[in-house]
């Protein structure tokens, strides 16, 4: 996870505080704190701040610069988020596929992902700065997608790819499944049970006991769930006697 | 696409306006228009408005409802968005998971993904109307999801796998899996029987009640199985009169 430190997130000329502070609270909620703002208009408003929510400390720590090219001087892998088509030749991928890059193809460099402004996004010159432009899925009739919503897409994807290449840690889930024999017992208690109160006759279940099996095998109950339909079944064998 | 209509996002309680207007930019702009809201507390205030954008049709479409039995009603399948882990045995997936399953399962009915309170998410007793968890990766040190950012990431997970299967080769499963109108029914059904054998007391089955709950909803019976299950209960109930 500490790779996503070195992802850093460019907003260039940002309208409105609260965005940005959206922004901060997005980054820091998927592991992520590298806020770079160029030429933002309003930053620090209380918008911001009430948005950034518990991640005041990346807003606050954002660093400011005056151009693109200082903002992504340290970068070995620049990639520009875009909503439109751009008659360039400039590769064209989905953000899935920009994180499976980012992660797995720059080692120890810093990487930036350029986001646009509100109103119209990147200028075709920072365009021209980007190895890779990251299209998001849209609705052809309403492509509008917020700018703090388009940095909290990005930073999940990088989590999730990150998770995905981290070796898994987990240990493996403890269960209290029931075995088979256990759930013979039980299929036994079960059709006894339907047959005191006739609902099934003697010799003549198949299909019904079928059905059953099917349904409460495709459950695998837990242990203690198996207790409680088994203790259903002999209060309804003590009351039907 | 088409799909994407049929999957409800529901929102529980809500108290920020703003966050009811960006859900609904979110959802539009991934092609989803189904929001339904329970209890909102302020849901059309000027900054919902204003942070809905163009989408504030889908916000003034939304539908409203006083609880969340009757928001879910048509729906066959039921999944809620926790940052905690819940102390339940209710399967724990990821949005991508949960975008495979819904698009993937269901065909015709509704699907219903709950979005829970800005302050504590969703309480126990709505957990227990779900059939899956979905967790979304998170910073531990700040697990801190903004409620339309998370409305986001569902959206486009949603539309990303839409966008994978289609043209869809697969043939949808036929499937004649029960809303949860009916699997509502079902419980009362089973609850009054519980009653009249004496194996719960008519206030004090609260614990009980949430296991039988979960299990039955993990099993998502098919409708002659939940045919089966209300005819040994009628029987029961006839039997014990």
């Amino acid at each position: 996870m500490e790779r996503l430190k070195q992802i850093a997130f460019i907003l260039l000329n940002t309208s409105h505080g609260g965005n940005v502070g959206a922004s901060a609270r997005a980054m820091k909620v998927m592991g992520m704190n590298q806020l770079r703002l160029v030429e933002p208009q309003n930053h620090l408003t209380a918008e911001a701040t009430a948005r950034a929510s518990g991640a005041d400390d990346v807003l606050h720590q954002a660093q400011l610069f005056d151009d693109l090219n200082q903002a992504i001087g340290d970068c070995q892998l620049v990639l520009g988020t875009s909503s439109r088509q751009r008659d360039m030749n400039i590769p064209l991928i989905d953000m899935r596929q920009a994180a499976t890059l980012i992660l797995n193809r720059t080692t120890g460099g810093n990487a930036a992902i350029l986001f646009g402004r509100e109103k119209y996004g990147l200028t075709n010159q920072e365009v021209q700065r980007c190895h890779y432009l990251i299209q998001f899925p849209a609705n052809p009739q309403y492509p509008s997608l917020n700018l703090a919503a388009a940095v909290q897409l990005a930073a999940y994807e990088l989590r999730m790819t990150a998770l995905q290449n981290s070796p898994s840690t987990e240990p493996p889930q403890p269960t209290t499944a029931v075995n088979m024999q256990k759930m013979e017992s039980f299929y036994q208690h079960l059709l006894e049970t339907l047959q005191q109160i006739e609902f099934i006759e003697p010799n003549n279940h198949r299909s019904l006991e079928k059905k059953l099996r099917m349904m409460f095998n495709r459950l695998q109950p837990e242990k203690y769930e198996l207790d409680i339909l088994r203790g259903i079944l002999s209060k309804v064998k003590q009351k039907t006697k």
